[in-house]
């Protein structure tokens, strides 16, 4: 097997609602989702308030480490969505009214009870030099500059965002999952795992107690980006739990 | 009203079960709701892999950026457990055995299958200096070393980490966050909402849209170390939002 390259993403997750614990983040598993469809690791997630000063670092620091840096939150139309200004002053660039923006926003509020106000036309705002990403689900498009994708903190439209780029950005093989459960505590088995892990490089096995339907448990996930080495090694481990009279069950 | 110190607070959640999208987490949102009770906001949120390099460098960048360091997952007994490693690399400390750490893991498996099997006994390690945190749900303790706490992933055991520390950390004032909502998109009230911001200097306005019960709104969540200031503020933008026939509603 040839050495690929693996294809590496950060989040920065921009939100005081995440941070007071006021708002349950959504968008972290539902970006590393995306991106492993991608072929895209996600590697680092970071998680900052509505601070232009730490925006800008955290997505300076960021970019300068993996291929694709994404964000969420903060471009909506309301004083508190500082992400584009932020992200502005992080590329050291000035803030302009991208064109076509400022058109699908027209046309997205047309007719609507006060129309394109300016509060609204905030939304057509970009870093200089930024292309726009596809929003099917509202006028406000998302925003790439560099290495670095805008999108919307409120789910759903993140989620629209991410189909708008879905097969547009270059990624390796995807990363395969198998997943073995059984009834057993995970440190019974724990020596086992270690020898199944120790004899099949390039996948890695992660153990994760669980609680379901009134008995405990671990899942123990296979990942690699060869799914034909996964299932050896789930093959391998079943034959072990089995030798070692544990209850294999089918993963939640 | 004098300035006082505000205390902060890191927490690096580690897992690659978090960053491929298999895991939902609960700990930041969990983590941050209480801090906030003892004071101590919530600054930053690292996601690493399972990977002792990463750990140590979120680790040490953070440790030395805030008060307070909270770290989640990782401190099981599987092979893929390699939090307090990471840590006491990161400290360059040695990882020693705790007596009281073994002698609570001795009182927990004697007489369960298998007993306090070398794996399990892998939950007794800590970095060298390294207090205890008290765990009622499991034999298995928390750690502190430093300013950092190290705690379990998963989430109900995190919590009776937390539980553990309940009032023993220094801290200030608690947040108050008072929400005003509306059905109303943000946008068609963000100039009035801005007004109501620039006239609170010590209060914090931020506006999430959402859509209940077949309506779609925004929250407006005033956050301030005054409560009496956040009511304050409360009051005048319920006064300014009435004034524009805006119907105003019991936040979520």
């Amino acid at each position: 097997m040839t050495e690929a390259k693996v294809w590496t993403a950060a989040l920065v997750v921009i939100g005081d609602e995440i941070l007071s614990g006021r708002t349950q983040d959504r968008n972290v598993a539902q970006v590393a989702t995306w991106l492993n469809e991608q072929g895209i690791r996600l590697a680092e997630v970071r998680i900052v308030p509505d601070d232009s000063a730490r925006i800008g670092e955290a997505v300076n620091a960021v970019r300068a480490l993996y291929d694709y840096v994404f964000t969420t939150g903060g471009i909506g139309p309301t004083h508190d969505d500082i992400t584009v200004d932020s992200i502005a002053a992080a590329f050291g660039v000035p803030v302009v009214e991208h064109p076509q923006a400022r058109s699908a926003l027209e046309d997205h509020y047309r007719g609507r009870s006060g129309g394109l106000t300016p509060a609204r036309l905030r939304m057509a705002r970009v870093p200089e030099g930024a292309d726009l990403i596809p929003n099917p689900t509202s006028g406000a498009p998302g925003i790439r500059i560099g290495n670095v994708f805008i999108m919307a903190g409120v789910p759903h439209i993140a989620a629209s965002m991410l189909e708008g780029l879905t097969g547009r950005l270059e990624g390796g093989r995807p990363m395969v999952s198998v997943t073995v459960g059984a009834h057993v505590p995970e440190s019974e088995v724990a020596e086992l795992l270690k020898e199944v892990q120790d004899a099949h490089p390039g996948v890695s096995i992660g153990s994760y107690p669980f609680y379901r339907d009134g008995q405990f448990g671990a899942d123990f996930v296979i990942r690699s980006e060869d799914g034909q080495l996964a299932n050896q090694c789930a093959e391998a481990l079943r034959k072990r739990l089995a030798d070692a009279d544990v209850e294999v069950v089918d993963a939640s």
